[in-house]
């Protein structure tokens, strides 16, 4: 089973992980993640709403979600994105099904409604937060559509135990999930070549990072890289193999990772 | 097998629909389809897009449909009133997987990129409207879905044999569906009592249509009325053996239509 994790920018390239799939697909079992960021903050602006990106004490970042940004978060991942994405596949002749975390209760998360942020200088708690931390996959739903030919395209976000539809960290559901499934390898692609030792540049690509090494990139992993990383760590630990961190924006993305030319972790 | 079709009017109680909808799923395969209209014209409100309506030159209302339509579309019907309705019907203990119609090529469509319409008195050729009519449904995905214990919730968009994303009448491709599927019952649940005889007036109720004379009742159905009552034609002469129209806005929607509160056509 190969995991890939395409990115929510822009610039990533689908027509081409669409084709790469295609192809991969007729020998290995794949199971599609992806984000929608870029739409996610597009739709936001465009209903004026702002999206509100907080910090925690340790340094991570994510999304302070009400009943309003789940509504766009709805609409820009499990709407446009995830049809889009299907139908992409569709047309490469992939019999792709796109389902988010709510449909078959596939990611289940403990809801932490309240947060502790650093703004200004200061630690704060904010509550109401819909937001929470998968913690188990519904393995089952997968493998069912896959025993059948069908490859599952999946996004945020999550439901939680009670039954609320909560904002998730997609990178680490994806990990999570890695381990329910058995994953063997795990492909993230995103807007980079790989994993950079300095942000925004290019030239300072990583091509190997040894699976006990891993602690000592984080401190150079700015903002999502650093939930990636995390990520990575999390899945290594539960039997994932390989994780490649390479560019989702070039002509064969899918194939180019898996032949190295990003970062390899293993 | 009894398929239910939701309305996409504000006034739906779908906490109602799934506390039936779980009582019922003990004895009974369903499927449930459901609509969005109201929450898809908020949004392109918010959004300052104009909904274009255009009526066919034999009286049928729809939506001209362009590249930015299509995108609204998916945010308010795939997005988030599949979720939100998947997520009631989990918090009801029923496990229901949100599905569209371009999720394993489920609803087929063929294109119909031309349109006849009449707009202030004249006939004239629309182009390139995203829309098409059902022809097909896999079929063996609703049953694969409920073999294993889960509720499919499916609206539009259809996809074209083409492989694009295209918007489609929910109501026609609920009778194409019931036909493949070999539902004995459709129950349609909207913002009425059941089938108006003069539109807008409660007390005009019509309790039973026995299925010959449905066409009699053509020339008082106003807008969608008419293509749910051309569905209901369909449905039964492709095997459904009674349709019931009826009301989605009361405390048991399910349960009261099934009773025969509304309108009973068979």
């Amino acid at each position: 089973m190969i995991l890939i994790k395409g990115g929510g920018g822009a610039g990533l390239n689908w027509e081409g992980i669409a084709r790469d799939i295609a192809e991969l697909c007729r020998t290995n079992r794949i199971t599609l993640v992806h984000g929608a960021s870029y739409l996610r903050n597009r739709i936001a602006e465009r209903l004026g709403q702002e999206v509100r990106t907080v910090i925690s004490p340790s340094g991570f970042s994510s999304v302070y979600t009400d009943p309003e940004a789940i509504e766009v978060f709805l609409m820009a991942y499990a709407g446009v994105a995830n049809k889009r994405i299907v139908a992409i596949l569709q047309r490469q002749g992939v019999n792709a099904v796109g389902l988010s975390g709510v449909d078959g209760r596939l990611w289940q998360a403990k809801a932490k409604r309240d947060l502790l942020v650093r703004e200004a200088g200061k630690t704060k708690l904010v509550r109401d937060n819909l937001t929470g931390r998968v913690e188990a996959v519904n393995t089952g739903l997968i493998h069912l559509l896959l025993d059948h030919g069908y490859l599952p395209v999946i996004s945020a976000p999550a439901i939680s135990h009670e039954g609320d539809i909560v904002n998730t960290d997609n990178d680490t559901a994806t990990a999570v999930m890695a381990a329910g499934l058995g994953a063997r390898t795990i492909v993230y692609l995103f807007e980079a070549p790989g994993f950079l030792e300095k942000a925004g540049q290019e030239e300072s690509l990583v091509s190997h990072i040894p699976r006990h090494e891993i602690e000592s990139f984080l401190p150079c992993a700015q903002g999502r890289m650093k939930k990636k990383l995390l990520g990575a760590m999390q899945a290594l630990a539960s039997g994932v193999e390989q994780i490649f961190f390479s560019d989702g924006r070039v002509e064969h993305p899918v194939r180019d990772a898996l032949a190295g030319r990003g970062t390899i972790i293993r």
